[in-house]
């Protein structure tokens, strides 16, 4: 399919017509926030197409719902709606007949900032990928890397919701208690061992009444889309502070993702089988057994990892790729996921954020985190430039790409994940000041 | 000092003219949530207490903000803001001459209906009694049973936010994965191991920016006010889950929280010494150690657990106390649990919730779970009307209550924190249906 806009035909473009990934954007940092979808290298504006009177029927109703500053309403509605909306929104795009009326309502890529597409309830991270679970169980338990539960329980935990950042925001290096296994007590400093996370997530559309489970073959209706996300972790605070609780300010330090959601829609023509057992790995206990799996219930999406260090952009030489894995090698599928985590009740609310966990491949230029490609440290990455890498420095950007190709499909990307690592702020001279203003005033949310 | 109010006088009163916390209420199914505050067996309407003109300067402002279905904008203005309103309030329920006035902006507190105090952003549980951790440390690890770092870090984890629901609550049975010692292969099935958890939240007034933590000396400015909390838990879901992410569904499908926010104001005369480190024990970490330790750290808040079976109320006899224990006992304060938690540069929302993790003391009756009561359900509790408990039994209320007292001072409670136990509901019927009203429809936040 062919769109009268000329960048949403270029064959590596993340934004084909297919496409049509969900965002929320601001023209300016004094103007609302708005919802949009993007095309090519533009974007059109929901707000202004609810304005100009342009669709019918539930197209007209969902864009309606769209005249907000996140996605959780649209999530809300669920799929038949914002499919609904997908589909005449493609007929406008590929009619030439439509561009006279719709072409004013794009705006540049470039001209705008993207936000947090979703006020996000609550965030859950997973830990779906067998390889990244055996990679990083056999630094700490070389005979017995996979614990017993793993092939049983789609092991996740709570993340932090107030640090999610978009992609672009700087990150700075946290500060934390870190214990050398050769010092007798622990310190307090800037983490020595910051890493990434290449992770996908999954946001909720309709959500679930607390107390009711949402069985496995019901999950992926209650799926809105996804994006992507990078996970930050410092290593060293991490294995100090994890016993018995699991990781905590390891990781609530930020938690990037990407800006669009590409919808369940945009996605179907990539399914893939889920992950296949091994001969002798049990079944999925019944909850989590879906009779589509087999046949489709993965998502064959390519993910990258890249780098550019401060060197790099000051000699002006491009990002270094780290690793390419595939979505299709999560142990757990999304659907998995979700009917795990409401198996006990526990309710979801539109734009709640579900995370993969790392995802790593079997092969060593599939390892999602530096922690599995240095081996927490002991083998140095070499990068072309003669420079070389344990974890993180300060000035170093990473970028998380994905995308879906298969032939005979337009290429459905996801666009990208990027941060760049700050040095550590061990005292932000406003911390006093903000809680002095707060007093009378309105606090910094 | 006497209020007008006469159940506010009476000496065994959560409520007395000292207190006077903030909650959000209902007076019906149909009625809009407004704030109130509790004074004796009534409750002051806020919103009325506005349009009545009854205040001024800053209380008035201040009241201004309460006109609104939660307490996050109040939290937001910081201690100022909440102090001058109290001390105004207390000033016109004193006051025999403010009587006409007032009378008529008051509830009883039996015709309403509390609500969530606060839209909570992320809710945080900590483990900060080191007797609870010893007393759970000693049934897997008899002989080492506190790990190296307890003494050095605040340990905590995320907990689930959506899932938090005010005192009255049913609690259903949750279902999950769990495995016995004696099985090959775990099975999904209520939980036999059902538990509470003795706990004291507290809620954050004014947040920090993302990337900025808060000073040790300045947290208890952040700090708003208290309330009770129940983590519920299941034990065997918890066994079988926790490695090595922490926590997860064991704990997230339910958290009952009591609805009155106890202010920092009320509980300031009964402020105590932090925990009294034994000898050897390390001194806390610079970023965790403030000059007011010592003196007014901690909080002499006495807590307890009280349980009436169905058996109980069908012979009409009344609850049983399982447990007293105290909020001074807590190895580490508030502040320092704050402190820790922005370390990392996590930044608070106005209405965060941070809650203690369980509240055991030293001795045998001050047991905050039944996990450490009944040794994980190898002695059974016996209950003076011959019924025995290992875990929660179907129809079992749970019953949690606070209060401050000192001679000389007015009793300050914090009300109670309840919550029964309803049979596990295995699948909800109106969960197909929910799926399918979401198409087109509003979904069930």
């Amino acid at each position: 399919m062919q769109s009268w806009i000329e960048s949403a035909n270029a064959p590596l473009t993340d934004f084909p017509l297919e496409n049509l990934p969900f965002g929320v954007f601001r023209t300016g940092k004094s103007s609302d926030a708005r919802i949009g979808v993007a095309i090519g290298d533009t974007l059109l504006d929901l707000f202004a197409a609810d304005e100009s009177h342009l669709l019918d029927g539930l197209a007209k109703e969902t864009v309606a719902a769209c005249r907000r500053d996140s996605l959780n309403h649209l999530m809300s509605l669920g799929r038949k709606a914002s499919s609904s909306l997908r589909a005449r929104l493609m007929d406008l795009l590929s009619d030439p007949g439509a561009k006279q009326k719709v072409e004013p309502l794009l705006q540049k890529q470039v001209d705008i900032e993207m936000q947090l597409p979703a006020h996000i309830g609550d965030y859950t991270d997973f830990y779906a990928s067998i390889y990244h679970a055996t990679n990083v169980g056999r630094l700490f338990r070389p005979d017995n890397p996979l614990l017993p539960s793993y092939k049983y329980v789609p092991i996740g935990y709570h993340g932090r919701a107030s640090s999610i950042v978009v992609s672009g925001a700087d990150i700075h290096r946290p500060s934390g208690q870190t214990k050398t296994a050769e010092a007798d007590t622990p310190h307090f400093a800037p983490t020595q061992a910051l890493d990434y996370e290449l992770e996908v997530g999954f946001f909720i559309g309709g959500g679930n009444a607390h107390g009711c489970s949402i069985p496995i073959d019901e999950a992926e209706a209650h799926i809105f889309g996804f994006c992507l996300v990078n996970d930050w972790s410092a290593r060293d605070i991490q294995a100090w502070e994890y016993q018995p609780l699991g990781p905590f300010l390891a990781k609530s330090f930020a938690t990037s993702i990407s800006p669009w959601v590409v919808t369940m829609d945009a996605l179907a023509p990539f399914r893939a089988p889920a992950f296949r057992r091994a001969e002798g790995d049990p079944a999925p206990l019944p909850y989590l057994n879906s009779s589509v799996d087999q046949t489709s219930g993965g998502f064959d999406v390519k993910l990258e990892v890249w780098l550019r260090t401060e060197r790099m952009r000051r000699e002006n030489t491009e990002a270094v790729r780290l690793s390419q894995s595939n979505l299709q090698d999560l142990y757990w599928t999304p659907a998995q996921m979700l009917a795990h985590h409401t198996g006990n009740g526990c309710n979801m609310r539109s734009g709640d954020l579900l995370a993969s966990g790392t995802v790593s491949g079997s092969t060593d230029d599939s390892r999602g985190s530096l922690l599995e490609i240095t081996r927490r440290g002991a083998e140095l990455l070499q990068l072309p430039n003669g420079e070389a890498r344990s974890f993180l420095e300060d000035g170093d950007e990473v970028t998380l790409r994905g995308y879906c190709e298969r032939e005979g499909q337009a290429r459905i990307g996801f666009g990208s994940c990027s941060g760049t690592i700050r040095a550590a702020t061990p005292s932000c001279e406003n911390v006093e000041s903000l809680s002095k203003q707060r007093i009378g005033g309105e606090a910094t949310p």
